[in-house]
């Protein structure tokens, strides 16, 4: 399944996309796609419908957040190994985890707002991982029990703020609309070998990324288990899962985004994003 | 004001403190202390209550975290001179910012649960801001006017896994229960100079640290101003804004948590918590 949420900001429907590609209203069946129905009952539930008889969506709505709700949105740093070496940092022997504000988050295709002052701010495409049911502490060969499904982010990161502020990466990462996600959550089932996923981002029409998530250091099943030993993974969460080489920071000389800039970004049965860069004004 | 929340986990009301320090419900009024309240319209409604009016709750209920549904929780690093000497740090030139997974959140009282595996549980009494007010770019004259009140947080730290892991503090921040905050927001208007409020933490009754928000870094003000030019400070946001001297990794030798100890801690008009530490256990 595809589940995604649309309309106007902080009043998006709960919706699905049909064989055909267009939108059903889910707003009958669930009041959101969020941690309440992304475990195994609730997916199930939604599986059975026969989506010819849910309402169909006209018009070209904007797409939301793919997840409502989300309570944290934990990123890992530096997870490929060839992103790694472009930004001059060693292979990590664990995983790099940071946290980017929920307040980030807004829909896949919503403009990205250069923080006010910024000279840096610089894209990453990252598969995302939405998490199904509370984990706490669980093993890695259990750990994709734990997982509803999968969507595109652009793990959006302003460079001076991330390195240059005090060290610690939050601050680079949880400027608003530094969080686009989705167009969908694409369940887990739709998705054959997450480790085998084609990626891409271009930077006004000219690609600048190209990687594979078979080249990620640590596996998502790795992942889930690990962030699950240091804090509980609620229904709902997202998880950022680190980026391939390509990005501006690693050019030489670097590149950084600019106002009317645009990104499309995406990943192989996931979908696609489309952005706008816009100046920040009051 | 000294809004609480009371009742089991998960299953929290909203109360307030009258007069004489009695708990008196507010779910008649209000459906939770939470960001939905604390601006200033809400609060000034719930001013002009008569709190003689509302129902006193009997027995002595559990005391949930003090504000219900925050969407983040961004503490400060080393912002007390003091307390970075003890940890061989330099005094930062601007604040230190990391973010603690809302899933740490607990009541003041609860029991602190020590990590599976963990050696290095240390403590923090810090002073809590509580956003009232959506806060964008906001000036340090006017960052007090998006502030709703104050609480106590135990800023509960694993120290290997925020220092020897990767480097990203927010690993040793997060595990569950690490985030006792309350037990009251105290709005504001009671707080006659918030830099001026005496703080202490016991473990196992010998006092471990002594302060006083007057040595700060980095003061209520700025810190608001400073994290709005990075992220969007939402209402029931709440922020830590770190903690005096007298931490456990600063004791020579080191000295960290361990099952059966206790902790108490408060500041001086925000009341107290009082936690037992406990083993982890499935």
């Amino acid at each position: 399944m595809k589940l995604l949420r649309y309309g106007p900001v902080g009043q998006e429907k709960p919706g699905i996309l049909d064989q055909s590609g267009a939108i059903r209203d889910l707003s009958g069946v669930i009041a959101d796609v969020d941690g309440s129905i992304l475990g195994p009952d609730g997916l199930a539930k939604l599986a059975k419908l026969d989506l010819a008889s849910l309402p169909l969506v006209s018009g070209n709505p904007r797409i939301g957040p793919c997840v409502g709700s989300v309570s944290k949105m934990i990123c890992c740093g530096l997870n490929y190994s060839d992103h790694a070496a472009e930004t001059g940092s060693p292979i990590p022997k664990e995983p790099i985890l940071f946290a980017k504000a929920v307040s980030a988050i807004c829909g896949p295709n919503d403009d990205v707002v250069i923080p006010r002052g910024s000279e840096k701010t610089d894209w990453e495409v990252e598969l995302g991982i939405v998490i199904g049911t509370r984990a706490s502490y669980v093993d890695e060969a259990d750990a994709l029990n734990y997982v509803a499904g999968y969507c595109v982010v652009n793990d959006v990161s302003e460079r001076a703020y991330q390195i240059e502020r005090g060290g610690q990466w939050t601050k680079g990462k949880s400027a608003d609309t530094f969080g686009p996600i989705g167009p969908y959550v694409v369940t887990k089932d739709e998705i054959t070998d997450v480790q085998n996923l084609e990626m891409f981002l271009d930077v006004c029409g000219t690609r600048r990324q190209t990687g594979n998530t078979g080249t990620m250091v640590f596996g998502v099943a790795h992942i889930v288990h690990y962030i699950s030993q240091f804090m509980t993974l609620m229904p709902g969460d997202v998880i950022a899962t680190g980026t391939p080489p390509g990005v501006g920071m690693g050019m030489k000389p670097p590149q950084f985004l600019k106002a009317g800039d645009s990104m499309r970004l995406g990943i192989a049965g996931l979908g696609e994003q489309n952005q706008k860069v816009v100046a920040w004004s009051r």
